[in-house]
């Protein structure tokens, strides 16, 4: 009843904020619930279709009047009672049905959480909203502009403008405590894996590596296979740790992964591999100087070139072959077509492909960038390798992206500041590190003239963030003044923000327009 | 040209954003030239009413037909040719007015500035236009909040994003220098006004020094005098330098010479003389750690408690004695009134008290609050110290802002945030020197307990920025929706931002009207 209050004040005060191009609002509820019914609902659904599917199907190989499926039921598993799936799923449908709906209602009308969508029949009012202070403390009345409807977070967005700034310390916390736990697992390998550590370790395999063939292949590719094995692990632990933020859209969150996984692969990867390759030979020299890290990665840098091209070649021979060629998915879709599809909806799912998955994709470019850029002086075979691994990026995953892929949601180009910050990043780390190697060699003294190159550059970058990355982070009002090819029916933008667990399948829907919105609806699209 | 093209682009862009709020826009233009006619009139008119007053005041006194004030004219100055004072200016006023106005005229049509002034008709239009993005690239269309008129910096108004930015850091830069340049005299100071440092320069004193109650005043005041009169040069050179910034509204440039002067006061004052006092004595203690400030500082911090209190002491008494009982300013009205004033106009403004003084007078009581608490514990009498100054000032500066200074602008309490971020790091100044001083003591091992008061101050700031001074420097948007006692004439709020230079004394105003505004006005007051 308080929120209630609470919230039909918050609706007078927008009413008189934006009298004339205030839409309506959509109160975000708690639907924790709602979603795990919904997608039990779902679950049986799918699982009716496919026993049905399964029926079918008998009627036409086996006898005419078919073998219905059947399917244990009970705590046991396969051990419980045998009965009809597609009764037993009709049931359970049935059953599930009403307690949806009863779900439903009282997730409107209980549920609100103190924290709502606002619809404006006008752009300019929407985007200087969603930059504007609302209440003079800042914490009782937060705006952001609202993501895509299939990239909000719904259960991120009740969170609390102080709870929010300290679960993002936390997770900078934890990811950084991960990323100096895995610095040790990887410092480890790629000492490890090396042709004559394997042999004294595995001496059983002596045999097998002493053949030529054998021996050329593992000794080029086996460090690279072992690291790209460990670095397929982390993404799904960052994504969630991304979410745990409170970020309340996907593509936000996709990014923070990005990110983090960027400070991981450019840390552990690149600095990692150079000081843990070399970490047995210069292990007194760390323990006697521990904060001269420049010189030390620069004097480590030219032992690991020949990994790290090889890791480049790798990613582009290997990686972009198997993307352009997709044999891995071909065979899990066959596989699953032959003995787990049976419905048209199921092949469907095992057809689609997927998002481009910028959480890893994006990181993996950047590491190969600062792998070029670092090694463009003293192994600078690295530029062509650099070079064919962008120009084939280009060309296969164009292809890709334009044909294959299905995006997933759409950022309006939000990942650029994030791109430029990090090829600005890998730029300076290079400038740093090519200085702290010429300081080693004979032209100490001139690397003096390369001083003034890491200054511009962060310059380059100061002035990069200032003049271009806000207006990605706000939509400019000149822009949103733009006229409209199409004008968009507001109904429908409101609509599109239902979460399918909330929609009535009931073609009135007349108990969601009573407890969604309250506010008769003002004004028209302007 | 160009520029008019520019502004009728923006205009129409203004109108196709605010469709419905868009008052009108006033160009800012290149003032200097009609300025500076501007000036010599006003001068003129001044000197001429003067001249008219004498020659009445020789005509009740002397003859009746009285005496014609006469001036000497000519570059030479006293060796000029004699002429009738009352004939010759009106002689000028009447060529420069002329002058005058063809300056005004030139300067409307071609001296525009890619800058103006917008109005609103619609203060929620006003305060989410400060706020938002406008144009995509940040650096082509910034916007602030306007400022009062009469707090407007014209020449700054002018300045270009990027060289905005230049200009803080190079003013930061100056600044940083003025503080370190500035440590040295006053180190020299605080070292040679001990009374026996004076008797040994300057011996022929002796006689006069070895009076018991002249020596006891001079030895408790000398070196405080000789510090504040120091102290009282540099608030000048810092709004010179806070202007040169490029801020454009005088409150904002006042704050900047309270925050710069207050790092001064602190700098050199409190550490300086902290330092400087026991700098003959620890010398050797510097050159050893240079770097263990806190320490030193703790150590030196008992040495000079004597100075601390009775520099607030001398503040209380000398400052708030001269403060309320305003002797200077009322000798010098009176002398000002015998000697130089003739005129009504030239009485009322040797009368006139002026401002409170923010940018020096917020600094001293910061310095007081941060001398108040660091002697809290080592010197406990400096809290009854700091009771008393603030008590009286209550008292003395209530009276004085509500009775006797005539405030020059309003800032509606920005300089809350401004003195809270200072209180709050004079707090934590306070906590980590006490937990030195602590560490230095028997009970060092107990001072870790005081390590969580300096995190907490840290947490306690950080929560006050982020939740409070948002609201000080973007109106809130239900702030600005609230209803309004009187609604303000929008053509009488244009006009007042006319600055007196350009706002012509004929009563159609005829090309101000063509020249300032081109838009046809649109919409009415909502």
């Amino acid at each position: 009843m308080r929120a209630k209050l609470e919230r039909n004040r918050l609706i007078r005060i927008f009413k008189s904020i934006y009298p004339e191009t205030f839409y309506r609002s959509m109160v975000v509820t708690d639907n924790k619930e709602v979603n795990k019914i919904y997608e039990k609902l779902e679950g049986y659904k799918k699982k009716l279709a496919h026993a049905e599917a399964v029926y079918d199907g008998s009627k036409k190989t086996g006898k005419p009047e078919g073998l219905r499926p059947t399917t244990k039921i009970g705590t046991l598993g396969p051990v419980g009672r045998k009965v009809d799936s597609i009764e037993h799923y009709n049931e359970k449908i049935k059953e599930l049905i009403p307690k949806l709906e009863a779900e439903q209602k009282t997730t409107l009308r209980e549920k609100q959480e103190a924290c709502a969508f606002a619809f404006f029949t006008n752009r300019v009012a929407a985007a200087s909203a969603a930059q504007s202070l609302h209440a003079q403390m800042v914490d009782t009345w937060t705006v952001v502009e609202a993501p895509e409807p299939r990239q909000v977070i719904w259960s991120n967005l009740k969170i609390k403008y102080f709870q929010r700034i300290i679960r993002q310390y936390a997770v900078s916390f934890i990811v950084a405590l991960t990323i100096l736990f895995y610095m040790i697992p990887i410092g480890l390998i790629s000492a490890l894996t090396t042709l004559e550590n394997l042999k004294k370790l595995l001496p059983f395999l002596k045999s097998i590596l002493d053949i030529t063939p054998v021996k050329t292949v593992l000794e080029a590719y086996l460090p690279q296979i072992a690291l790209n094995v460990f670095l397929a692990l982390l993404p799904k632990l960052l994504l969630a740790l991304s979410k745990a933020e409170g970020i309340p859209s996907v593509g936000h969150a996709v990014r923070a992964t990005s990110g983090k996984y960027f400070y991981f692969t450019v840390l552990n990867v690149f600095i990692g591999v150079t000081l843990g390759g070399t970490l047995f030979r210069t292990f007194k020299s760390i323990g006697k100087e521990p904060n001269s890290i420049v010189k030390l990665l620069a004097s480590s840098l030219p032992g690991n070139a020949s990994f790290f091209l090889t890791f480049v070649a790798l990613k582009f021979f290997v990686g972009y072959g198997l993307e352009l060629s997709r044999v891995v998915p071909l065979i899990i879709f066959h596989l699953k077509k032959k003995y787990l599809c049976k419905t048209e909806a199921e092949l469907k799912q095992a057809w689609f492909p997927g998002d481009l998955g910028y959480a890893t994709r994006i990181p993996g470019d950047m590491l190969v960038i600062t792998i070029a850029l670092c090694y463009s002086v003293i192994a600078p075979l690295s530029i062509p390798f650099g070079v064919v691994y962008f120009g084939l990026g280009w060309l296969v995953l164009r292809n890709q992206a334009l044909k294959v892929y299905v995006p997933s949601f759409e950022s309006y180009g939000k990942m650029w500041p994030h791109i430029n910050a990090r090829v600005l990043a890998a730029l300076i780390l290079f400038q740093v590190t090519i200085f702290g190697y010429l300081g080693l060699k004979k032209f100490s003294s001139r690397a003096l003239f390369l001083i003034p190159l890491p200054i511009l550059s962060l310059l380059f970058a100061y002035v990069c963030k200032k003049k271009f990355y806000r207006s990605f982070s706000d939509t400019a009002l000149e822009v949103a003044s733009r006229e409209l090819k199409e004008i968009p029916d507001m109904e429908s933008v409101f609509r599109s923000f239902i979460p399918p667990s909330l929609s009535s399948e009931k073609a009135d829907d007349d108990h969601f327009e009573d407890a969604l919105s309250h506010v008769s609806r003002i004004g028209s699209f302007a």
